[in-house]
């Protein structure tokens, strides 16, 4: 990751986050055109979103790791992968990021380049969804690089395949994009003010994958501080 | 396989099936509130179980070789890869974690924890189906190994993802799976009454996999015994 | 190859050919029992074939090539890489296979055994169609070995899901196989009277790969002869 | 490359556009003369797309390149990687050969082997659309033959399959490819009159992934001129 300074994996996890939310809004409003049925809508929402995942994380991974999500970015702050400087500056871009993908997606359809959704999505229900999904991502980035490091972008996509199937929410698991998400009104859709229950139980995911995936990989995470 | 002790290997075993499972039984319920359309949730179905084996495959198979199956790990125990007390608690495990799965999947679509299935699954032409397909799993596993093994989690991913549609049963080829299913009364679910057929079946096919495998793949499995 | 004596071989045709036939004939038939939409339809027979393809290819092409074709056999053959006799027999065990994975499907299915499709597929357009799909699949097969040979699988696979939807035929491109689904009066059949002549385009596809991909690949197979 | 004249290189440029449109052109027909919903016929165009730009990119791509794209030969001859002389009749080679994919196409569904397609497709958002689409396309080629040259095929393909769903525009993100759907009034065409707006938003995006990409992938592009 030495090969390239502190700007240009800034601009990697801005434009990868951004292109990611296009993809997830985009697909959704394509999908939502085209058909009435809801599991169909998600079939293509999900194939979209899986196959960018691959190309995102294949192709800027080498330049700033791809995390797209700060949750991601959190759980390799707390291993001591990524100073706390760094992180901030990775969310905010992440952040950004994510918003500028809506209004693209937004702009290409013909849309208001942001507008609040009224999409509801709450309840424990749901949050448990959430903090299932982002525990479940948090330990197939850690296992992925461990064991099959060549394959981590195949592994994170298809867990996100898998995952906006088995989850009631849809598996948001990123707090960047469920803020963007919050900004079109459509299918991929999440009422702003449903975003931090959202976020709270994804963090929880992530830093529980910290905690028990330290402890399966036998990575003993706590043992050398 | 001996970096990871006894104890990480069960922790692995239980929580890859009960992933397996929330993902089978979450998203045949999600499939289901979508669309009314039998092959689309079937094909929503088999994108997500896919997609989860091959992620739990690759994570978790260092660890603890991700049988996630009974029958699995009955096969290698019978070619002398695993001991027989390590058998049984590896199949303990799989059986208790396919059963968390499904409360995971219940719990997280405000459904009752568990709840008995009333989907008739059985006869003949579905017992033969499931050792058929368990056959399969077996030959798959067994030949993947020997000439493919950084390949093994996509063949049984892509195996399984053939074989939900060319038998009638929908291939569950997993006693554990079975058991876990049948405490759901949605799309993945199947009677408790007609599990046991399934399991003997499953079981059935995974030995006819041992003698055949061993007979096409030239290993000589009974020769040096 | 030659870990594996001939008996094994063929045995490995006629299994790969029967379970890639159970799966394109069992697949049709749940898919159209599950959906009304003849796209859904053939899009899950794609998934099965696709998917069982990479399965069958990976797991047996050690054992036997994995050709599961008379064409691919006899273009080979033409290339010298397999002799007169064995030609024959291959063909022999992959169009018995083919037979017997029809009758596996249809029995799973509660369907009698076997039964003469009535399925009209004839006519000038078609039968180009089943040409330039054996001349694809030819054409994928030698380029593939030549310069991704870990990947053919795939290739193969992906090819043909690719195929079943840009010909009008669904690109059967395999005399063996054509001859089984003939034996199927459901979705993936073919009348049988529609047989020899689906069988004729496809050997000219192949034939016509052969001497096309030899020029292409600068593998000027005629030369040293 | 040097292993391939000339000659072979602009066969395998026209032969792999010819696939590669009948396959974009063929599915969309096949697709919606199966089904009236037009989310499932996008998605099955989607697959056969996405599957055929694997195997034709692996298959060609150590012949010729496999740009089968004015855009994507513009952006590497800018980069030096071809001269000025080749790129001209690579870009002609791709629009015959994409033109005759589409009457291969029309000619198997029993369709005129040309006709002016009377689907409309222009305004801001859609020419965003493309340019964003090419940019994408671009960045993805650079950064996958810079990080992961076994998988680019792959790459492509997956980020096809995001770009088919993402934009408003289905992602043509190819001047060759847009010419030849301009020639068939079916599910994947474009009205001749459309096209040249198209084709210069496709060149804008590609030489935007140019100048971006050579900063964000640190080549300095501009540096040693």
């Amino acid at each position: 990751m030495a090969l390239f300074d502190f700007r240009r994996r800034l601009a990697a996890e801005a434009l990868g986050t951004a292109l990611l939310v296009a993809t997830v809004v985009g697909s959704g409003i394509m999908a939502e055109r085209g058909t009435s049925d809801g599991a169909l809508a998600l079939l293509a929402n999900t194939a979209a979103t899986g196959a960018i995942l691959v190309v995102l994380i294949a192709c800027l991974g080498p330049v700033s790791g791809a995390h797209f999500n700060p949750g991601v970015t959190l759980m390799l702050a707390l291993r001591g992968e990524i100073a706390a400087g760094e992180t901030a500056l990775y969310a905010l871009m992440q952040a950004a990021g994510g918003v500028a993908g809506t209004m693209a997606a937004q702009f290409m359809f013909d849309l208001p380049l942001v507008e609040a959704s009224t999409k509801m999505r709450t309840g424990g229900a749901q949050w448990f969804a959430e903090a299932l999904a982002a525990f479940g991502l948090g330990l197939t980035i850690l296992a992925g690089r461990r064991f099959a490091s060549s394959g981590v972008a195949w592994l994170v996509a298809l867990y996100i395949v898998a995952a906006y199937w088995f989850t009631s929410s849809t598996s948001f698991a990123n707090p960047a994009v469920a803020l963007a998400r919050s900004l079109t009104d459509s299918f991929a859709g999440i009422r702003p003010a449903d975003v931090p229950a959202f976020a709270l139980a994804e963090i929880a995911g992530f830093a529980l994958a910290f905690v028990f995936g330290g402890w399966l990989l036998r990575e003993r995470p706590f043992a050398a501080r």
